[in-house]
């Protein structure tokens, strides 16, 4: 592939964020067309060769297109991603792949055996820290990785309607970490162990979720990782990790908005965390881009593929389940019901 | 009580540093007469006024001595407190009071009755920096507390012959992490998730113990601590507490070496944490014999008593009951046998 | 203004910063011509309707064009300045307008007097962080200023041919730190004292400069500036800022690779600072684009102009004068002579 | 000397920290007498071998003592010098020896033809922090040191009488910077430029002195130091250092009341610097007392002593003059006026 063709679906923030990277960062890709109900042109009105319609199947079979970006509401996702297939088309797709289990066994097979490339948007993986302390760890830094320890909490709670559909914390948020888990240790996950509570507003109780959490995952060879959500922390948006091994430790530390201290009779003050995602992963979001389109045009594995996403979905299966139940869960015990398989 | 008259028993590194701090930082109390079999005079030569036995049971019966302080090996705790009760002496024991929980709860009950001021040297409490992070979270600095976590690393292993006899990990090195826990929290625990690993050396596990394990202490109310605690971190003494609540987060970081930082083509290097447990707790011995004498002396309650390690005794026989049963265990599965207590 | 037309002189890597950021990120302008002698074509292939020419004589006539941005080398500032305001376009010129104090003073009164909008490139003044320092002061955040501290080191020699021909290191480098000094302050300097030493290449010294100086600027009302100048830090680019006052203190740290934290035995180990001017200043670079663009659209202003380039200058002078004569000097010795006023 | 028997002169905060130190923690010494026109007896009644007398005459002519250590005003600090050498005694004197140079120039003398050793008590050489970084120098941590930054302010105005009697800001305050500068060099100073402010409060001005000052020291191979003094930071005592060279840096920072860290809607906060300097430097007025016992019992050199107490006052009379005459003055012209040499 000389330069890959995208079309993208859904020009939402995120949508209009890869647009932009892919426009103007990522020379090997254009965007040739975009499809979204409730757009007609070009967010910033300078792209006069990019074809726009309201029409997504339309789209997908533009034959010019090499591969999709699905940037849509999670419940489009699987329909789409099973067109792509259909069409032939490689795929971008923002997590979740979908809600249930089973479909995503499904798609993720299905893009197997045609020859797709899937990857899944997990961008914490391609923050430059984060991939920096993976890089560490790989080259030795601290040894045989013993614990991970992940802090991830959200500025603010989100709507209670996006609750009620989102598949609830462990699926929508703390479903970032259980893969950032899996990629700093490179191991599987047998096991796992949640508390969930309710303690920030009522409301999300109401709508069947929880906002705080601490998950115990237990590695194949025994090691674990802890991690510690929050849909709410007032400081702002609370992303650390904390690796420890043999050999010494890794901590990534939040990004703060400025490196500026200020001085004076109340103490020594520093400026507070990035709050808002699409700051605070503003590079995550370039790298996953450049990362898709040099795999596709150098025909490489994918990083962030169909069997992650399972996996982490899986993972928070079992958090669900150990929270309802009130113990540990192995992850053998999350089956794919195969009836539910069409 | 005027001047606080006290009889030491062990002079061994601990047992010095009490005699010193008392002779030098506590105006209110001097050090009467010193029990060590093997020890006949003063460790730097100065003092002229104090009694050196040999035998514990003459020190403990001379009718000037107002309070005792055991810094004898584990072992003898349980014996040398019963015979301070016996002779009407206030006791500052090191913890743990004994391995076994029902001796505990027996002389626990027996300080009670006879009206003995009983203090367990749960030294963390009295460090400055932790003994302030707990007038923060009283002060309302952080709301709510939703979420405490303790990372409590040793530089290295102890002596295997140290883990044959000492409890194991929970029991003489997790126990002060419980007990901060509760300390933090002011809150009781009613469940126990414990995972423990043989990942350092071999050696202990042939002596039945783990060297690497995290803790979920679930309070009364469903809030958490977790407590991720290793025999060997490379860099050294690792002591960190996270108090994550409603209305912000307070930080305990470590305490390093020194305050220099040394930029070069490798990087910017701040030294390493103090890494021997007694430069690490300096003042929090001190604070102890202060609030020690403090309470005999005004007639306060003792600020770490028998009834704390109990509890934090109780905490560590569920961890391992956690381990080894691979599951969570209430603190109420931990039953005192009845039969057990003379 | 409705949209600004620009037309770029110089597509060295300074000018492939300034193309791109106002081809992806200033909605308000476009660049419409480019005049490079080496260059014929666009940067990225992407760009179609811009007209490149190897003549400048040719671009700066162009009817449509509203703004020129000066990116040539330092020899060609002066000329090119005349020639634009002579053609009625706005300015923006990297610094320094010219190594003549004489022809600064000429150009600065020729645009003013034909109402030329001129920006002299103090790229640091936009800065994000350096910014909100002075948004900080202004706001009262440390009361009255009372002392400026700047700490200004390279990474690495430049080549030695390059200093024989920059004026010098007051000149080439430290005139940064005089204009931030004077913009932090938002007073002016009135005397000098600089001391000047060759200890880090003999090289610089044979091609008659100095790499290291200390140079204290004191201003108006008797508060003062301290300047460290260093050619090669060996830990990388060092740019920090401390301003001190009455009611406290702001410091503006470095700007590290990475927010990753590694300990080992032989220390707590940070990232270097960004270490190439074009990553640290990156977003100073967009922000001057964009304070340029919104000045002539929205006739502001320019935020550092004629006079500004002309105290740096003057004061870059004093500093080298100083070095010479072993004492401070006035400003007002630094005088323009009017025999070199063409 | 098997140990070293102590007369003190001057029971105030100074004198007891010693008093307390060499009772408690240097083996090698002890207290004989102490002499002060206000006390009769021990600071905390537990000590009943020690001389207490109102009369310095008395307690210097007593044959037992080896050595004094004088603690009272600096008036007073030269005629008891005198008497030491006069009776026999080695010294350790609080700085400065005396505010002429011309007796400072002669009591060093005086010293040395007598084999009396005479220590100054420069604390800030013996703070664990700058012992480190010196050694880290020493041992080529940052190459060929080019510069060194000092900044060193008070956490709050002296009382106006004291300013008054104190010899002034250079005398009392920046003096122990002078020393520091040399002592982390290790090379003598031939030239400084000073610039003095009033502008803290009125009333210090009224009393003859500035209260804010910048000082540059030029060494004898033109590297230099600059050294930043203010006597009022509301945030607390500032003592921090920087020493730059051809391998790198060495950021000694301030020392903080804790290691807490706290996170709420403001930002990140961390605690205030210590701010009394008997806390900030408690372990330096150990240190030295120490380093003196120990040159007295082992015939060493004293750390710090007559010669660098001559060097850190011509450098402060250079300053002095500086500020007034408003240019660099050189070491060489501060002299010593013979005929004022009794």
């Amino acid at each position: 592939m000389k330069q890959v063709n995208i079309a993208l679906f859904g020009m939402g923030r995120i949508g209009k964020i890869h647009f932009r990277n892919i426009e103007q960062h990522v020379p090997d890709a254009r965007i040739v067309a975009v499809a979204d109900p409730f757009l007609s042109g070009s967010p910033d009105g300078k792209n006069s060769n990019i074809f726009f319609s309201k029409n997504a199947d339309e789209v997908i079979a533009m034959p010019e297109v090499d591969a999709i970006l699905i940037c849509t509401p999670t419940s489009s996702h699987a329909d789409l991603i099973e067109k792509g297939i259909r069409n032939g088309k490689h795929i971008f797709c923002e997590k979740p792949m979908d809600l249930s289990l089973e479909r995503t066994v499904v798609l993720s097979s299905m893009a197997d055996d045609a020859g797709i490339k899937l990857m899944l948007g997990f961008n914490r993986r391609f923050d430059p820290d984060f991939m920096e302390a993976h890089k560490s760890v790989r080259a030795g830094a601290v040894g045989d990785v013993q614990v991970i320890k992940i802090t991830s909490r959200d500025p603010g709670l989100p709507p209670i309607d996006y609750i009620k559909h989102s598949g609830g914390l462990f699926m929508d948020m703390a479903i970032h970490d259980f893969d950032m888990a899996r990629y700093i240790m490179g191991k599987e996950v047998v096991e796992v162990f949640a508390r969930g509570l309710n303690i920030i507003d009522k409301a999300v109780g109401e709508a069947g979720d929880i906002d705080t959490a601490l998950t115990t995952l237990i590695f194949e060879d025994g090691t674990y990782a802890v991690i510690d959500n929050s849909r709410k922390a007032v400081y702002g948006y609370d992303q650390r990790l904390e690796i420890f091994g043999g050999g010494g430790m890794i901590q990534v530390e939040n990004n703060l908005h400025n490196r500026n201290v200020i001085y004076n009779e109340q103490g020594i003050r520093h400026s507070l965390p990035l709050d808002f995602f699409m700051d605070r992963y503003v590079h995550s979001y370039l790298n996953e881009m450049k990362l898709f389109v040099d795999a596709l045009k150098n025909n490489k594995p994918m990083p962030a593929g169909g069997a992650d996403a399972l996996k982490a979905t899986q993972i928070a299966y079992a958090a669900k389940m150990s929270v309802e139940l009130g113990r540990s869960v192995k992850l053998s015990e999350v089956k794919v019901k195969p009836e539910k398989v069409r």
